[in-house]
């Protein structure tokens, strides 16, 4: 058993993580809008802020830059991904790094892996994740899920009776924390706080909005008991990621409400 | 070879385990009726009654939760199991946990798999069923087979024939004990015992009914050899847990009748 | 290399496997007319016979019984196996039992495994069996092929060229002994074991007959250099099993002819 | 690396593989013309002629026979192949042996492989033979490769820029000898051999035919620089087997044209 | 970590890869026009040009030749590649050499990968790739991505956008350098080579050019910050190939311009 509170990735029981793997999901036109978030060296120095608990990135960025930053920046290597660029004939994603290789060769505090819940391919993704887990876990490092319901079985991934569902599945296979869209209020996010018992729970971060309708909902997510958010293009598609980076910091760590951050 | 009797999961020789992986298989909607049932903490405090010779769970729930519970109640790590959201072509369950994991880690005092004969999956899930029983009995762990015939092959579910030719091939492939539905009369039930030889029998709980239908049944399996029951919905759906599981200890251990029970 | 010779499922050469694996092929079914022979118990009380030196078995039986028998029954676990209400798109049937955990842990004298020649899994089949040859080798353990040609390649599996041919697939591939259908004369069965070489032949039991129609395919085939039979419902579905398992005992062991046992 | 020229399967440099898989690949109907070309031991009887530097046989005839002929005749196991009552949807043959089992307990001097370029399978058939190369020169035993052009992007296998190009893959995947069908002429076979570097060319004996064609081919292979045959139909569906493997000692080993020999 | 510009494979920084996989990728076609170019001895001995700082070939020409010239050429091999007698519904390429035998058996100083992103095979060559990338980087070897959009997902692999994301996959799965197409203009390489950071960029020779063209793309690709080239067919494909040499070692290593080379 993980004791997460213990982990490097939380800070007072919550969490905020960087999330840059844009690079291999979205290709190039992810950092049109902010040239230099195509450099890894700039998206690391972000990622020094206090407010970052753990920056995620793909093996390849984790293992050239990873060690030039590792004295203050927590690495959670996400383990799976793919390119926009295939087109299956349903949703999935192919295992890119060995948890041995995450946690011996690169040094991870952490490591993530996104589960399709409703993709033809749930079954396959799902013992992945089984072996995941546990390789994981023997190595003492903990799992976060990107519980993404979607696929052939998902009419709509907005649904909070969908995204607790897939939240509660996180808690069933043994993840540390799961990553899932906010379902759109407070009342909502209790509900999946609600079934994922010990589980945490971090909010996706989404597209680029505005600071008060994002922090309204960070705010709202660490209000219903979650435990913060996995934050990429909210943070650095922003001029001045610092800027942002304060604010979260106030609401996620520090208990503070939106107005008192903006 | 596995001495069944030995096992904390039986006592004197019967069982009642309390099946509690409706979080995966169904959803949050299994929980609304009886809101705290979502709670994991809440199904281990009902199992600590003395009628519960094993909580069977799901890998993440055995690991967040029983170090909590380990004086009180018996763990058998559910091994398999899938999500509703999921819309497999024909009857499947990918294996979550690893018998190693489940043993070495959770603790489990036992294991359990669903097998879904007459599914165009049967032999990928026998040869998945082949590891796992020959892992958990090299471990001095005893196997508990959900056995559920459904799939293409497979017409009318609840015919005897098709009960106990399931519960034979629990037999056949090395299952200590195994699942099956209530074939319906205690003449029924004697065909399934006879078909299982040595290989313990529990009829599956199924789906919310009254106290007496309910009890019926399983003092009918009891009387006609069979071993107990498997049972979730009819135990955490109900206001009060403790009281059906005081009745069932009568009938299930105590060799009492329905009506002394009631 | 194994000595088939020095193993104990042959005496002075030959063998009678009794074969019990119809609980899982065809269900209960099977167990209609003799309705002890559902009983594992009984089956192995009959396999005390002289004349039987070996009984077939799948993992779970072998598991659950021969520990009680193992003085008087000589074991031969049959690997694979499925149940009928499976419905594959052509035949196959999947490995349910390791040599490893055979020769281990159940104490197998000798195993089984089924090859459909001519099937659309024929490849598949063949590099299981090819696994299982080389493990049981390596254990110093024979194998016996159940030689069935059937498939999509197949259009008459009762010619002798089918039947050799799948006879010689057994000697091509490393078995010591194989199981084919007895091919419908003596001249056939010379053909047959003129083309396996120094594997050796027993022929197939079939469904049940006359004492007569069935010793007499027996006595040719011993007659034509066979090496005996391999049988199941010609022996368990008759109600005096002893009766039949002496005359076998005639024809296969002590070169008697028809008349002279019946 | 494997020096073949220290290998007992060649003698100055050429070799002459005896081929002996038909009953696999062909069944009885192979030995209808010469019965006794059934029984292995008339064939390892033929194999210790001298010009026979290895015997071609499957896992199970080597296992069973090749002890008793160990003195006389080097042991070339052929990995794969398939019976023709299979019907796959394009060319592919199963591994049946694995190389440990062929080098370890069969003592094998060489191991063979038939790979089929341009069949759907060709990637699959890859992968095989990339774990067959290394398995065995880690051992120290040479491989052959069958290189059969075949399948679905193969029109016409008998153009030379067909041979030549699945001889090239011969020595591209790392084989030590291909063996490959003759090409028509001696330039051609040049051409072949020119492609084929430092990996030596066997040609397939194919078909029965006359002595002369039969030998004419033979003599323009080695004229053309390649380094023999491979052949088995040509010398066992012969009455006198010995009679035509003192010719091809002739051509492939001393030089001779081939109206010295006949 | 692999520091690149400490291998062999690296000279300043740039590297100059012979890529010589024609023989199997092409076939004999390829070596027409200079037949000397199917001698893999020819193509060694061009290789020891102090240009080439690494020669990239299949498996079994690094086995049978690379001993030779190891002195003189670092050796990379090339681990996948198929015949173009394949004809495959999408583009993939099997593995024909794992690391561990192309490092401890062949002595490699790099390997090399061809990644098809946009394939329908792109999460299986993601996974092979995983395998590849981790074991080379345990046993100290850089590895070398070919980094080829192709397929159903794949309109155009002309475009910028499209090569530069196929590059930047390189830096996400873990290469330390990627091959690509050069994007057509100075200005659209150095998007390519910003968007692989640390990852080194080397371009694709592609087919046979006029000098002045081809050394064109070479100086702007050095120019726009990348890191040289992997050529084939423009260097052995020339009756001269020392000459090409010569002036891709001016361009490449000692930083001169095209006029000045021809």
């Amino acid at each position: 058993m993980i004791d997460i509170d213990d982990s490097p990735i939380t800070r007072n029981g919550n969490s905020l993580i960087l999330a840059y793997d844009h690079g291999l999901e979205h290709g190039p036109v992810d950092f049109e809008d902010v040239p230099e978030s195509a450099n890894p060296e700039h998206v690391f120095d972000v990622a020094r802020h206090d407010a970052v608990t753990a920056l995620a990135v793909q093996k390849g960025i984790a293992e050239q830059y990873h060690h030039d930053y590792s004295d203050d920046v927590n690495l959670l290597v996400k383990l799976n991904g793919t390119s926009n660029l295939w087109q299956p004939d349903d949703f999935y994603s192919p295992l890119n790094c060995t948890v041995d290789y995450a946690v011996e060769e690169l040094g991870a505090d952490a490591v993530g892996y996104t589960l399709y819940a409703g993709s033809d391919y749930e079954d396959r993704m799902a013992e992945t994740f089984r072996d995941v887990q546990e390789a994981a876990h023997r190595h003492g490092v903990p799992v976060v899920m990107w519980a993404y319901p979607r696929g052939r079985g998902v009419k709509n991934d907005k649904k909070t009776g969908i995204i607790s569902y897939a939240a509660r599945i996180g808690l069933e296979l043994g993840s540390d924390i799961v990553k899932c869209k906010y379902p759109g209020s407070k009342g909502d996010m209790e509900e999946v706080v609600r079934m994922t018992g010990r589980t945490k729970v971090v909010m996706s971060g989404g597209s680029k909005r505005s600071d008060r309708a994002f922090l309204s909902d960070v705010h709202n997510t660490v209000a219903a008991g979650g435990n913060g958010l996995a934050v990429g293009r909210n943070v650095f598609q922003r001029e001045k990621p610092t800027g942002i980076l304060d604010k979260l910091e106030g609401v996620v760590f520090e208990g503070k409400g939106v107005d008192e951050v903006l």
